[in-house]
């Protein structure tokens, strides 16, 4: 038995039908090399798992988290207290219905809720001194990577029957789908792009300046220093939550209402609505989220571009699969806009594969997906039951 | 003689066709009354002039500036050394034809390039002490009632042959279209809107945090400290800067080009050429403009709705005017989309004025009216060249 799996409670196991989370560690037999060169030797993953796991193996569905989410998609996160952050797609009876499936959702790499990342130690055998900026950069496929390792050597999957995620989570399935082919039945990346364009690494790169900025960054080591840059982290949680709202969200959200009845107050209070808002996302952001992992995994995201791996041809990336793709966009996603889905899926079609595209009409912007969207939750709903069923998956 | 023209040196005097610049300082005999209710006692403008003033002052061209613009429109800021921001449109022989009008551009109330604003004494008899977030809040009607005073009483110019400016400077232009009808025969707003929407205050208000999170801000008082929030007002400029231009400019300029030719270099150095750009953009701006100027002025912006004073109703503000219109959008321009302008026109049709509406087809963004668009100039240049036709200037 592994190292990864002996180290794990007994309470970690997935139990069937019940939500179990926990952080499977994987020492020196299971390395996780790196884009960047450096090979880590000890590394964690967590994790967390819902409905059962059938016999042949055959019904897993990985969910991929984006940016800021976390493993917890159908259940509350026990550390921030926080919702699951899919609780309209996952769960009994949903699209991605646990009473049938195997859902496993995983912390990514760089990430702050229990896998390895900048904020770890850099020694387990020492702790104390996390990595900080000496963590070394990682990339998409780096994620998958590990996602990789800990869903074969952990749970002895060796294939999923869907991959499934939006906007960074969208990045992970498809760099999943063109690095597994054969372990991927079908897949739904979501709102996301093949790769960053120049606007997206700008404006993560204001993000990362304004964490960078704050004094109380210390360069990275300030868990070294006992403080946090929540003033940095906040302005770019700020900056980054308007790219995933539409214009017309926010305009119907707020318009121009100001927080006070009597007018304006010719101060720099938050006077709008917006800035009330805009200012707690920025707030309540710091306490659930690592500094570092946001430089971290955002960089990851600016350094995503598949087809530059395939000769510059997205389609090389997706030759010959004979993994199913149903590929979704939002007419008003201005992160990732409906423009960057289309690529993709023309380039699925240049490598002949099963690829169907479905744009949602709606003005919610980026985040739709994570919203009240019946048209997508019930297309998804489809593409899901079609895949089941071709996979000679039993209706529960 | 009033205070503000005595106080004036010789050489700030316009003279026939030279540039000349100045600042005029004015007392309580023209005091400025502000919309938040407070009136400034003793204020300065200053300005820049080109070209000669005709002796029935009829060729009078204000151009406005925009949020991070200044008064040297057609020459050399002395202080910064920049050279001219709009010489493609103003100069001799150019759109706005310095050997035939007379060209005033007039640094906005809150700016930092001579006029009040928060870097300003508080109390000129004692300088030293700025007011800081003392200052009150300005709007966008209280600069342009300011430029009122300063052309009225220093230059006794009594009337515009045209009014005309981009972004911020097209608010201005359309505030004085609405305040002064009398005494504006001809405008242009440019690449701008007749109030900040949701998405806008936002964007701006990120800026804003920025700079209130830098700790050399100290509350606005750094002048006292003898810091700048020079990080934190970079960021601002930063997130700024991106709204400026349009994806596809970031796009065609910048793609995923990677500054070294090695590929990654996996670390946080500026690594694709559009963070170099940003961080450049955001390093340089800091040399040149007052962080809390910058606040002022943005916060200007947000409070700017023109309907909102005129019963909701748009064409309210500018019903029974003869003012003639020519509103200029571009096609890629997500700060101020051509929405905007369009909604602004059917206010001026509703109001029966006499207005145009042209929407340049480019991909270089909101910042497209600074730069290299020859069917904007051909444009406007038909547009100047009917209104002064219309007005009987006579060709120079």
């Amino acid at each position: 038995m592994v190292r990864a799996v002996s180290e794990l409670k007994q309470s970690d196991r997935p139990a069937a039908g019940e939500a179990v989370s926990g952080v499977a560690h994987f020492g020196p037999e299971d390395s996780l090399p790196l884009d960047c060169g450096v090979t880590l030797q000890n590394w964690s993953a967590a994790f967390a798992a819902y409905g059962t796991l059938n016999a042949e193996k055959s019904n897993v569905v990985l969910v991929t988290h984006a940016l800021t989410g976390d493993q917890y998609v159908a259940s509350p996160n026990p550390t921030t207290g926080r919702p699951a952050w899919w609780p309209r797609i996952v769960g009994p009876g949903k699209a991605i219905d646990t009473d049938k499936f195997y859902v496993v959702c995983i912390n990514v790499l760089g990430g702050c809720m229990g896998s390895t990342g900048p904020a770890s130690d850099m020694d387990a055998s020492a702790p104390g001194k996390s990595w900080g900026l000496k963590f070394p950069l990682i990339t998409i496929a780096d994620m998958v990577r590990a996602q990789e390792i800990l869903l074969r050597r952990h749970f002895g999957i060796e294939s999923l029957f869907m991959a499934i995620g939006g906007s960074m989570g969208g990045m992970q399935v498809l760099q999943w789908a063109a690095a597994y082919p054969e372990k991927v039945f079908a897949c739904a990346p979501i709102a996301t792009t093949s790769r960053h364009s120049a606007q997206n690494i700008a404006l993560y790169e204001v993000g990362r300046q304004a964490i960078m900025a704050d004094p109380d960054w210390r360069g990275g080591d300030y868990a070294l220093h006992g403080c946090r840059p929540a003033k940095g982290l906040s302005v770019a949680r700020m900056a980054a939550h308007i790219t995933y709202l539409s214009e017309a969200a926010l305009q119907r959200k707020f318009g121009r209402e100001l927080k006070a009845k009597e007018g304006s107050t010719f101060k720099f209070d938050a006077d709008f609505q917006v800035e009330s808002y805009l200012r707690h996302q920025g707030q309540t952001f710091v306490d659930r989220f690592d500094a570092n992992s946001y430089i971290y995994v955002s960089r990851a995201m600016d350094y995503f571009d598949l087809a530059a791996h395939y000769e510059q041809v997205l389609a090389k990336a997706f030759m010959h699969t004979q993994t199913r793709f149903c590929v979704f966009a939002f007419s008003s996603d201005w992160h990732y806009p409906p423009q960057e889905s289309r690529t993709l899926v023309r380039a699925l079609n240049a490598a002949g594969a099963n690829a169907s595209y479905v744009e949602i009409e709606t003005d919610k912007g980026h985040d739709a997906f994570l919203l009240d969207e019946p048209e997508f939750e019930a297309t998804l709903r489809g593409f899901v039951k079609a895949s089941a069923n071709a996979r000679g998956l039993k209706d529960s």
